[in-house]
């Protein structure tokens, strides 16, 4: 059973198991340093469909299954998908979920997607009945672009504090058994934190107070501090939030020590490829945790670690209306399993 | 803990105490049969606010006070709110989370989210470190014409097959302990289900397939048949959908008894009030559930019901792209407390 530590952590007491992980993602993502570690590097951002978002839901759906694949359990095994994406309704998610005919719990935390599913599957999980749970999320820069900004077609200029929406997918599946990649230690769920960021080409500002809220408690409610964790790891701040993160930590005295950090939107481009921020997207922090996070946990370099994906909660609408964009970002403590 | 029975079915063995309720309606929803037995109907459907969207968020975040208000528990005593809506990138319950400040998890599951989230969060109390939690779900028919169909001042006309979207909130803290309204004794996550409907303005006849899906596999896991519940209360199918779905059950030799079956969609306004089908949205489920539902298990009328939320699974450019309409259902069977 999970219980409460301080406020707002819950502590895994039989430490569920990411049994297996998948990532699939896009040409550009394949060209960065992470490119050799996906399981699928698409050649074509379309995934051969007619439009991106049919390409988003295949590569949504790829992934689950490459996951499931390698854990060697079948869909109607898995009692559980929880996921979401950032198109409107969630439709990459729904559809992929359609496909694979397993009961679909429907997430949307922004590109706080992937962390979110992970703490909720961990909770079913260790609750007894839910096992395994597939935990998904995905994103695609094509078809974020063209719902949040301007479609490709009209070659817009991008701001230099804007981010890069990755084109990819990342699963794993929870179980309470068993032998896996890593282990579930603790999470702590996110509240919403809006520090007045009004400019939606600039995400990683409107995100870093969240994240530090969520890393904050965390470390109040276990009495840890940041040099015990061998990564501190932000889902898509980018080079500006990622700064401003490590200015909000030192303030209230917890600084993130000297190569210790590390942020999935730092990781995925070559920073050649004019990115400008850096990476963002659910997809980012989802395929980052399979490709890098899990394997590093799983050889050992990495003991425990601390993954925090973190969500802008925007839509076109509101910040036409002139909203501010708050911030969300939940946590997991990861550990070798 | 909860224990799983059947392949689908989960039991909650220390049954979750809805402890109080709450719903937020407009004026057309104020001028129906439920009119009295809302907690607030505006007079507004702006609710003091410069846009619509302003207001379903007011209204989602008004529902949630009076609910915690009518429990005697403060926003900071909340381990966590479980919601969504229907806006691109729920922003109303996003906005509402932000003023709240309790932790966030973003749902979505279209008209479903009622259940969806009643689901989950009895998952999260029995396990015992989120306790007490905070479900809600809303919708606007501004804001969902606006962005599903066409803005309110185009004058279109509409089909009729067509449902009104509910102006209203409605939301129910969950706890594992203590006396309250009703108690939450099993449930059902959906699957998502696409029998090749693909028109967005028939959203019954596309949740019906996902509506007798859900109900099959809760009667086949428990053993149970339609005629052990008062009532079988959908979400909101309207009056094309409830059709469809008293077929697909007759078909499955699984009838649903004269007089046992209710469908919020048609519940919530004055036949005359020209609403073609019936009602639809988040909120029309969640705020039937608040007014009419929970007090008649409270008042022993009703001793036993099962309460399953439709969400049709669409956006605009799904719908565009030419893909049919998938469906999912979340079902929960309520007892009197």
């Amino acid at each position: 059973m999970p219980h409460r530590v301080g406020s707002y952590t819950i502590f895994f007491d039989s430490r569920p198991v990411i049994l297996s992980s998948a990532a699939v993602v896009g040409p550009k993502e394949g060209r960065g340093p992470l490119g050799n570690s996906f399981d699928l590097v698409l050649s074509d951002p379309l995934f051969g469909q007619d439009s991106y978002e049919q390409g988003e839901r295949k590569m949504f759906h790829e992934a689950c299954v490459r996951c499931l694949d390698k854990a060697g359990v079948s869909a109607d095994q898995v009692q559980a998908l929880l996921g979401g994406d950032l198109e409107n309704q969630i439709m990459a998610a729904s559809l992929a979920a359609r496909e694979l005919g397993i009961p679909f719990i429907g997430l949307y935390g922004a590109c706080s997607t992937m962390a979110e599913s992970l703490l909720l599957g961990s909770l079913l999980s260790e609750g007894g009945c839910f096992d395994p749970v597939l935990c998904a999320a995905g994103s695609h820069y094509a078809t974020a672009e063209r719902q949040y900004r301007f479609p490709l077609e009209y070659g817009n200029q991008r701001t230099p504090a804007a981010q890069w929406t990755v084109t990819g997918a990342g699963a794993c599946l929870i179980s309470s058994r068993g032998g896996g990649l890593a282990r579930v230690h603790s999470g702590t769920a996110g509240r919403v934190v809006d520090l007045g960021v009004s400019d939606a080409n600039n995400m990683g500002a409107a995100m870093a107070p969240a994240a530090a809220d969520t890393l904050l408690r965390y470390f109040y409610d276990t009495g840890t501090s940041p040099k015990e964790y061998d990564r501190i790891i932000t889902g898509d701040l980018g080079q500006v939030g990622a700064n401003l993160l490590h200015e909000l930590m030192e303030k209230e005295g917890m600084p993130i020590p000297e190569g210790r950090y590390m942020d999935c939107g730092l990781s995925v481009f070559d920073p050649q490829d004019d990115i400008h921020a850096g990476a963002s997207g659910c997809g980012c922090s989802a395929s980052v945790l399979s490709a890098l996070i899990l394997p590093k946990l799983r050889a050992g370099e990495w003991k425990r670690v601390l993954f925090m994906a973190t969500g802008a909660l925007l839509s076109p609408t509101t910040n036409q209306q002139g909203e501010t964009i708050p911030g969300v970002a939940h946590l997991l403590c990861l550990e070798g399993a």
